[in-house]
């Protein structure tokens, strides 16, 4: 199953906890064990795993990746937009996550983000069921 | 076939080659050709794949990852640990490996990593093998 | 289907579309819905998605990932090439890209890069088909 989920970012730099959605999609699709592919189909945006608690984990993130990789380096890119393209690339576009007992396997700690970096932008997420024979 | 590996890290900061136990699944599972999963349920540790020959390759990812996201760095997160946060996105949650002949594909050099960025701790790691139709 | 690429690379450092390969590995393989992954089995070379449009935003990944991990940097590893291993795990070493109605399911902009960080050398990348039942 083949699922598409769109995304109205907020800010220019964000990460969206999607886990909610995927959990949907499992559930909508019945498989009671297989693979979910999360992928992004962007190349400002990215999708990652990380702490779903303490929301200052999803700010910290932001903030030192933009150290990492700061906005304003000498881009020839003209759009100006090429610190998005590289945090895109290092965070992933797309993520692998088990499904057991119709239920997604993460830790207690996981969520899934989307990782908006060039936003605010309608984006999409695509989301595939692979359920075992 | 979902197998889970448990880890105990001995330090903070440690890559630990996993790939033996990775084979045994593979071999466990009696799986011919085929998909290998590797899944780390935690958001301060991660998984990657690298050179398995010498040891001083691991010293230096470890190292540099660590200059590049320092551990105090003004965080948010009261725990003290965004830079682990920060590094398991970095590294990844998750690698796919192929299977064929029975045998894991990896190239001459390559192990697989598990990745521990905020030790020592008890871990897990999930190895799911999809057999070919 | 299991498919073998030979790729020249012909400097240090190098992002290579390869969507084509890859695009046609699909279209060899009949299959009308499914999965590709996309593996390099090296660990100073990895893969991306990244756009494929101005060719500036390769120069400015590649500009930058070595402005964030510096070629030389008192490394232990003595073969002089740990900067090539790090970004190599920071880009991965596969990807996976959806098949929809027989074709790959990438973004406008989106276009797969095969990313060699210590060339040049002979490269090989491995792609998986996995067609859906």
């Amino acid at each position: 199953m083949l699922k598409e989920i769109k995304i109205q970012t907020q800010s220019h730099s964000q990460l969206i906890d999607i886990t909610r959605h995927v959990s949907a999609a499992v559930a909508e699709s019945g498989a009671a064990s297989g693979t979910c592919y999360i992928f992004v189909p962007h190349t400002t945006a990215g999708v990652t795993i990380n702490e779903n608690a303490d929301p200052s984990v999803v700010t910290d993130i932001l903030k030192e990746t933009a150290k990492i990789v700061p906005w304003e380096d000498n881009y020839k890119h003209m759009e100006g937009n090429s610190a998005a393209h590289i945090k895109a690339s290092m965070m992933g576009f797309s993520q692998i996550v088990l499904i057991e007992s119709s239920r997604l396997v993460l830790g207690t700690w996981q969520g899934i983000y989307f990782c908006e970096f060039d936003g605010p932008r309608n984006r999409k997420v695509l989301i595939k069921i692979m359920e075992d024979k």
